[in-house]
């Protein structure tokens, strides 16, 4: 609720047009519209086209089933990560525009259909083993609306690869670079651009890798500019951040 | 050098207007260009407007200057991270464009002036103890070309200071947020806004802190939306990060 | 054995009702009695009304069977923690009073029934997955005698959803507070009420989530104040802690 | 702002007895007491005499200086901790109730005189290396208002010495354990009562104590019921913590 | 080969009765005993009655069999350790003298009688679930000829347990103490006796035992004269290093 | 590209036997040939007959045979590492030259014989649990073309064992040392020539090895001069570097 | 209190020759008796000939002197251990008997002779920097009463210097064995004797050895058998557990 | 004393030529001859012209002189490693021939002159305050007579700047190549050539590069082909590898 509302709202009060319970009880009943919080409420599904997520991992399938049923009735696109094929199978009950990405394990439930954005988001990855982290941050962007473009198996030690794919990497509005082992792809291709890089560690290697720990202490040491981290095999994370910011770079295109 | 101007190259070599020596000459001299890497060289700051930085860190003085002398010569802005008094005095004998930001440890040389954008830039502290790693960021981001807003000693254990700010919060094009000890001021603050928020965990506390490891753990764990983490003490980055994305953001309310 | 029984024996030594011998087997046969320990010993089950708790994890079920048989003799209520379906069942053969909090992975063989306090225990976790050990903290206590009231799914990251139950929160005389990934939950809390707040962080998380250790290392570096640390997962230790400060709190509001 | 009050101010709007814009200045004004957070401000020190608290480290003599100066104003008592020598000779310059606890490094000013609660914490220390730690507990919780008393010495190597204050340890109402090294005190003192245990460990040791580590982890896995950890070497937070409880415990003894 | 068969030898070279080839096919097929490493091989079983001990983690049972037959033909004593009953029925068959110890997971095959020692070890562990590692050291022990004596479930959370049995920690020659959790049993008993304690830290516990970093960092870290630490679930070193002090101890008894 | 061939393809073009866009084609197309990288791809297989190497851990079935497919097209040798008998069946279908090491977990398509080094490579390893990375040492290095000898349970507390073998030890140009527990193994070794050691450690052990990390930093810490270090288990990087160093050892031998 | 003076007191209360209040009082008042801990007060200088020892670090110059002003009264010898000079100068000014170790770092207070063992305590180190160390073991044990030869600079990378010295080795009832670094040489030496090893990690080194974690990592998974560990740096520790150890030989050898 | 030489000893026993007693002398005496160890000895310095090395970190400056006049007597050129400026000022007092390297931080005493090898060792450093270590390799290849070529300040966030040097990098027998940070540099480095790569990590960075360990760990994790590491800022190790990996390149070439 925000100043002008508070206002009409005590005028109405004055006027002995809304009781003074009436007007306790909107301001007690919508604690977050008064707060300013709603927005964040709603901006994600309704004003955004942005889906609802739920994270699957650590949850029964049926309580993903009960959130997914629950958030259904808001009329919002939904997406579950870390889903399995049994919560796939399980939301195909419930609904007739299930779809599942097996290689992200994303379930997406798309209710309303999205335009893509014209700028680009590009995913990239160091291996093959890294694929499936990078597909989780392509899809979550996809279905959030995003333009996005994949490449794969560009790592450090073959460097002529990557550098063959450097107009690829310049024309992306934001970078998503997805690597496990030494981590070094994000601190490369930093390097060959100017838009920000959302580097993602992953639990991909052996021995010193320590899960993804010697990936992410690689990236976080970066010393290329423009370069940020999520958590280990966040791909989910990473997509989210990059589509916030290619949102804004394609406001400034299509304007 | 791209396709158009090596088009241009090879034509006056055809026609005679440039002798093959020349050529190479040309494609020798400047081999990045060549390869098309040079932007990376120049737009820092001859197209952007974005100053060359010097990470004073583990450098003499001695290499500081010299360093600075050289990059005098391009007629770029310079910035020195992690400055000293020293560095400050000896600076100030090559330059008279010299000032210091003692909090935020950062030494500008200012040839060109840089209007800012229009869009802001929020960065944010949870406590005192902070502060230098917030103004790195904030001075950072500011001799890029970036209007900075502060706001200081928001920390989670208070969440009414935090939440009376939310309007200073939600009017940002993107956040920078800086907290050491338990480092959960990223994860409520990205609640408040759908913009990206740059988490930058600092080695303030003491005991099972670790030297911010507490900070960077919790904000790469974050279960907020549109996180993501820089790494601990490193002001400049985010504000590097921070600047990249608002000046995205400025262009689409610019046009 | 208190210093009244001591002298009762001695008395009873003097005037020749007990001999020496049976007094030297009296001393000796309940030695922590001599020693003033067998509080230590009495206090849980029959003083107190605790319950006798069996830490099933890393024991056989014959070896559970075992010991709960010895305590039931002692007409004790009985607590078996970590306990799996099998524990359940083999349980069930040794007594009628068995029940089985799945979600708490909890058995519990209640004898004897016990009047719940006045004041209240609030449980909260952040997240649905860290249900099954905030169900073990929530059990625990309200076998111990505790009324306990439950609040899920109030993460840092949707703060208003938090605030909204601020009237909750501020109504319990001891709160445990559950969180796994950012562990962020207990700082807010504390700041919410100046009652005792008790944070467990759980193994919820993935990545540098790492077993835990990031939302224990974000609670023991919280900044609000009254906030204690438990080990990862440790529901029970938490609603052990919180139990014994509620009955204090009870008795200043029962007197 | 409560109920009540919010319901009188919209009575006073209805009869006009304020205007729309007072009733909306009131509303903006005290951000806080709307939200119901005032509390959270006022309990510390006008209510319940609690003192207001900066924490020295990492801020500089000026500034912590200036937070006093403002505290001072609100009438508050005031701690400052992890203070040195001249943030107490700075802060003589502002007031004259100021003394120094210089094995505790807090500084106090006490400007409102606290009669000390009848129920009382223990606070105990393994070894002579670990006593300003505990002081800094027993002064917090002197200066909250707490009766305390000091146990120094009592290691678990030689068990008899910590036996022979088993009725010194049993007579408290919470206990505070500080211990470096193997930490193990916390688990031996919590199996001689059945109150509360905050156990604090220290950084007190070398080698692989890994600054504190070592008997955090101890405490974190002690087998012994009603012991929970506070950060290494937070004598605050453990002191504060045994306060909130000990006020709970004095309220029943009081009645 | 000593001095003394040095000599011997070669002086039988110089009267002829060994042909320079003979010696130096002596002093090259036999190069250990050159080196006086040859006790080193035999010391273990032929002089002091010592086992073999084949380590079967991360050995096929093949290969554990295979060693096992060359150790045969030495009739040495063997002891399998670390072996599951695939083991123990694949040894039954190159052996009639093989026997399983369960809960110690060792297979001991017995060819020549042990005279156990008059003196005694005490193997202690803290918890139920400690046994395991604790029998592997008493077997151990027991195979190697010690008389040993066990003394389960006396964590020091209970201490009057501990100190009900100081009779029995006192009459030992040499302790081995199996804890997992907070490890802190050594500590405490080290107090009780002059005699050398042998920590072993285990993996028993959840959450920050991390596997049982907790318990060996506080035994190392143990405050107590005497004490030493072998790695985590060593029960075998622990057993082995026992064995040898108790040797010595044994020795001075039945001079 | 270098300047000679650069002068050429300008001189076509200003004579006019090429275009301007063959020209641009040529220095497009071709990049690198241009960089010079395409040494890069060719030298392993085609140049030194180093055979084409799939790291099969974390990749499908599938996509390794995909991978095999396209690298049989160039006719290289291939290498399958960490390769399991489902790998082995699923390339026998598309090769006949298909070979099986268990013991190195390594699938072997040998299409063109190689002549084996006559230098040797020596590959150590401490216990019989390091044989399977010892053995992925070993064969990668054969695959390679090198002579290679093995040495196999020659751990330090059997020094003379160890010492035994010194003549084999210091017949090899360069050597592989493997272990786990305490890799102590290259420290000694090292000592005992002055040829380069590669030192391998393993995950095997148990509690404190902490999965290989305790035989990492021992190896790193190694006093002894020529020891470098590879990953936890990378027996194939390891035998890679003997490799390209045996191989510079041969040239001098063969020449 | 054993069971034969128990009897006593019953028997005069009995027979009216002690009242039941002075039967209390005596139960009451001599806990540690009673308890039989009394030894563990008296046998370290008292009955041992062992000194009382003050660990310096961590206490003020005062403390130390205050402690050893206590324990002189004892009668005592004594034994400060982290010792600067400041503490040298300061204990000077309170005994005639004082003298300094300077590379031990102790003091010590001699004021009853003791006769050294007849058996000898080795105590090697591999490299000049860990001499300290090794000192603080070697006086610690001289103090203690042992017989105690030294032996430095016997690392394993020059494997021939420490077998040279395996009669020296071989000769003694209990080795100390100090190692940073790579910490390989507790494991060698225990192949070449069959007494107790004692392994004292130091904090010698840089880089990865961490303070000393991987020398501590290497000795806690020695392969050899009848190695055991202290802390790091833990020279004291090392020395009192050899000397407790040697006690136990020399009486088997002066009997 | 190989087979040859103990066949003419013994010969010489049995002709009576030398005595019994003389050839045990002979045996006993020259021990490491016997075993042939004396080439471990001697091959540095005499035969390699390699020079002998101090460490001297945690040595003190007499120690270091101590030990250099000792191997001056040898005839040996000697390096003190880790020496600052007094050791330089020390060591001139006993030779004239000692030169300081500040950088590295070496001290040389160069009594024979060597030449050097025609083969060339490259040592590479991604940032300017790398250098010292980078120093400390590439002096103490010189020293040790390899010919050495340095290229400074080529991070890959530049990747440009490394690809320019791709001749440089290509012309090199062996790499040893210096990064803190981000310790990305080998692995791209290594994708250039086919020649061995001694990587080594610097403690060069802050926060989370936590001392070096970034680095060391993503060196470890390097998916390129032929890298090995050496300990965190080892400049002296790498060099003294790469220095036996060039002597072998050197031969082939100059045979």
């Amino acid at each position: 609720m925000n100043k002008k509302s508070l206002h009409q709202l005590l005028e109405q009060v004055k006027i002995g047009s809304m009781s003074v319970e009436q007007a306790i009880g909107t301001l007690t009943d919508l604690p977050y519209a008064d707060l300013g919080y709603a927005m964040v409420d709603h901006h994600r599904s309704l004003r955004s086209g942005y889906p609802e997520t739920i994270f699957s991992q650590g949850k029964t399938v049926e309580q993903v089933v009960g959130i997914a049923r629950r958030l259904i009735k808001k009329d919002a696109n939904i997406m579950a990560t870390r889903a399995d094929r049994n919560v796939y199978d399980a939301l195909k009950t419930i609904s007739d525009h299930v779809e599942y990405h097996a290689a992200a394990r994303i379930v997406v439930i798309n209710r309303r259909p999205v335009t893509p954005t014209r700028t680009k988001i590009l995913v990239m990855c160091a291996g093959t083993a890294d694929i499936p982290v990078a597909e989780e941050a392509a899809v979550t962007a996809e279905v959030m609306g995003n333009r996005v473009e994949r490449l794969v198996d560009v790592g450090v030690a073959g460097i002529h690869r990557l550098l063959s794919k450097r107009e690829t990497i310049q024309s992306a509005s934001v970078l998503v670079v997805v690597a496990g082992m030494d981590g070094a792809l994000p601190s490369v291709t930093a390097g060959l651009t100017d838009k920000p890089v959302i580097a993602v560690p992953t639990s991909v290697g052996y021995g010193a890798s320590f899960g993804g720990l010697a990936a992410l202490l690689t990236m976080l040491n970066s010393c290329a500019n423009g370069v940020t981290v999520v958590n280990i095999d966040n791909g989910y994370g990473a997509g989210y951040a990059a589509s916030i910011i290619n949102r804004i770079a394609n406001q400034s295109v299509e304007k």
